[in-house]
């Protein structure tokens, strides 16, 4: 017995080199909290004057950053433990969670280095530039201003796939960065399953009695909306002693550590549940980083897995909780009180069909829970032909509206309201839209596997728990950091493969009932 | 004429040199501005549960920063232009103000490197040690508790002093961190000057009828007080679009460039004023840093001067300016009508009387003008005495009661009120407390020399219009940054040599009419 003791209290050469690797790496990460930081501030408190500094100052902080991820310092700590060619793990005697580590660092460090310097500064030049092109196209609703940027960076993005590496598609590689170990293939197949089964659903939806949400517009005041949000806030767990609510033009959340996750939102002008539910969004985003490990900070383990699975928290908490029946039977009363009885003529059902009604819309993020996933799939289709040369960007708004009229059976009249909507291309973020579908998708086979364990789920939520939800979370998903993959993650929390089946009966059974469908 | 168009457009060797020391050193500013970022976020709006990560990232911030500083990179550069021995300058064709800064930026590097990193660490780690010692000792009015710690970090103030090297006095060296060119000797001439000037003034005011300022008092509504403030700022000129006013436990001011430059206040629970006054200082404060040179950013050029400079700034707002008649013959108005008529009874001698109350008490922070030097002047002789060893960390209660009896006629009851007041000496900043007063001296110079050349300014004051002052101090001391020492900006601006009489005599009419003394 005492030997065994006194050798599982020393340490190997593994855990030292692990430990020196991880102090180099929490160096690192340190930093990109700094560099958060100026980014909230930038969004929140920052005159406006001062953004020349700033972006001086976000350039300096990002610099820095890739300077230290790409250091020989770095990498001559990481190839002591793994090959950083071909990826094999050369010691036996770290436990898993450092393991999954290794390969995490590897993963990061060779997308850190596959971009040349020469690459990165031509592309955020002229990502910078197409910003500015891109908002001057979208106010003057000009695309052609527009495109030739567009042109540009999809010939980049391109070129860029081609630096990253990829398998069978290149648009692999540009998801890749969003959400790795998903394919081009994956979502296709996935993306035309919700595309066919979810665009009659809308149908049926259209052409059967609408509902009415009117006593959900009008003047609200808006210190009474943030007292109500302080209160969903605290309900979900999200400890302000580690987080801050504050206001930004586009509502986001941002960390620097679990102990500082902060969120914002903004006060919608006449709807009054439009703000509650960028709350429990954003609360959803901050939990997850609020839940992170500690002891874990500075390493893969102790960061967020993918977009997809963080989008999969906010989405849970906004539509699969504040979109639920039972968690307004409990807020309902409350909120009810707040506006001093305004909405006392409104019943439960009444307000729960107007939370969820469904209208096709042409943006993006006005759009409900039904027709999101539809505005996903169609910029999804458009940037897998632009990458594969299928289709030219000159032509993007004619397949556009095609699109609009194929899955939501409407046109918009403008480019504005249309494929000049989103400023995620002109920012070179071609990749990135997917993961917001997949996050309902994700949140869906996990809210699955929830309901499971806790058959008592809506009788708890209706009395105003919350709490236990969290703590769910925090056992399936927030904890392991980036310990498993997305697939595993799932696989572990469901003990199902990743399928769009869960969502898909969610969305049926939820909206058949709410527009009484046969 | 050609050849010399020809000439004066070509660079020469030593304006490229310039230009890249420039570069360098710009990069290095950046750096600090992010950490003035940190620290200000850390005092107004972060999460008190991430105090942790964020000492780690200021840490982190600091220590890029002092190898920045120190590096072989900079001191090659400089050394190009400069000789870091011995001074001289290598160049000859380059304009004055980029002569003046070549010292400035040889001065730093030599203070940056001339304590080893050991020293540094051990420091830092005493005074954060200090720190909590002091806040204990204070919290239980024990002084003994205290005592090891500020024993240890005198003797390290010392050993600092040796390794900075000065002439005459250990405490030169201490004092010029934070005030170039100001020697002991000249600070203990001035203040002696001061101090037997002031205290028999003090002593008469106090035997003399007492001024009421009762009716500052009482419960003041916040938001007026906000909106009033902001009233001053804008008079002052203080650009919103460049700075910002928040809310902190101490009021600060913080500025990473010229623009962006912030400050903060408290609202004090009963008095009127005491909010306004800081505002008025700590705008004063930040009308200095975003007064600086933009294009000058990244050099000593683009920095303020020293600490007394920058108090100066802030006094001449808060003391010459807002304590004056004619700013409240415009003022009292506005704020009688921010307060629906509340103070209408008062009188404009009344209230003008009232700001301007003198009475000896025991917070330094709290004291008024006339008092406030003498708390000073009994800290420098204290740490000049301790620096020198003529006083022992044990004795300096005694030391301290014994000053206050002679200087302000009283006596603290417990050392809470006393030695243990101040936050200053278990930080290590010894040497910093004389800036507080040289600030008010050369603020009386510069405001002898703004009354000349502006003899109506009470007029205009009075008429509501301060943006002549901005103007004046712009040209006398904010465009010029490091590029002259105090004496030299003092004597550019004022045509004379440094000297208290402009201060003392501004004492005592201005106090003596007050009180109406004889």
């Amino acid at each position: 017995m005492k030997k065994v003791t006194n050798e599982s209290k020393k340490t190997t050469k593994s855990q030292k080199d692990y430990q020196k690797l991880f102090e180099i790496s929490k160096h690192t990460h340190v930093l990109q909290g700094i560099a958060a930081l100026l980014d909230w501030d930038q969004e929140t408190y920052m005159p406006a004057g001062s953004a020349g500094i700033r972006s001086e100052q976000l350039k300096t902080m990002a610099g820095i950053i890739h300077r230290e991820k790409t250091s020989k310092k770095f990498s001559n700590a990481l190839a002591k433990l793994i090959d950083i060619k071909t990826g094999k793990v050369l010691v036996k005697d770290l436990p898993k969670p450092q393991m999954a580590a290794l390969k995490e660092w590897r993963r990061d460090y060779l997308q850190d280095t596959a971009l040349p310097s020469k690459f990165v500064e031509e592309f955020a030049k002229l990502t910078s530039q197409s910003i500015l092109a891109w908002r001057a196209a979208k106010q003057d609703n000009a695309f052609s201003q527009f495109a030739p940027y567009l042109d540009r960076i999809i010939q980049m993005c391109r070129k860029k796939a081609d630096l990253l590496g990829y398998k069978d598609h290149p648009y692999d590689a540009l998801l890749d960065q969003y959400e790795p170990d998903m394919t081009t293939k994956e979502v296709t197949k996935l993306f035309h399953k919700l595309s066919t089964n979810l665009t009659p659903l809308i149908k049926k939806i259209h052409s059967s009695k609408q509902i009415n949400d009117d006593f959900l517009m009008g003047d609200w005041d808006k210190d009474k909306q943030i007292a109500f949000s302080h209160r969903l806030l605290d309900a979900m767990g999200y400890d302000l002693n580690f987080g801050r609510l504050d206001f930004s033009a586009h509502p986001f959340s941002s960390a620097s550590h679990p102990t500082d996750s902060r969120i914002t939102t903004r006060i919608h002008p006449t709807n009054l549940v439009s703000n509650f539910f960028v709350i429990l969004h954003e609360g959803g985003h901050g939990l997850y980083e609020m839940g992170l490990r500690k002891d874990y900070y500075g390493s893969p383990l102790g960061q967020s897995r993918s977009l997809g699975i963080h989008e999969s928290q906010s989405r849970w908490w906004e539509t699969r909780i504040g979109q639920s029946k039972p968690f307004w039977q409990y807020f309902l009363p409350l909120l009810k009180e707040t506006f001093n009885g305004r909405l006392n003529s409104i019943t439960l059902e009444d307000f729960y069909r107007a939370v969820n009604k469904v209208e096709p819309s042409f943006i993006r993020v006005d759009a409900d829970e039904l027709t999101y996933p539809l505005h996903v799939i169609l910029r999804f289709e458009l940037e897998k032909a632009l990458i594969e040369g299928s289709l030219k960007t000159r032509d993007i708004p004619e397949a556009w509206n095609a699109k609009m009229k194929e899955y939501l059976g409407i046109v918009p009249k403008t480019n504005k309201e249309g494929c000049l909507q989103d400023v995620h291309w002109s920012m070179g973020g071609l990749g990135y839209f997917p993961t917001y579908t997949l996050g309902n998708v994700f949140a869906a086979s996990l809210f699955e596997a929830f309901a499971k364990e806790h058959p008592d789920w809506e009788k708890r939520v209706a009395s105003g728990d919350l709490a236990f939800i969290k703590l769910w979370l925090n056992d399936k998903i927030y904890q392991h950091g980036r310990c498993y993959s997305s697939h595993e993650l799932l696989k572990n929390a469901t003990g199902k493969d990743f399928s769009a089946d869960p969502y898909l009966d969610y969305l049926n059974k939820k909206y058949s009932a709410i527009y009484r469908l046969k």
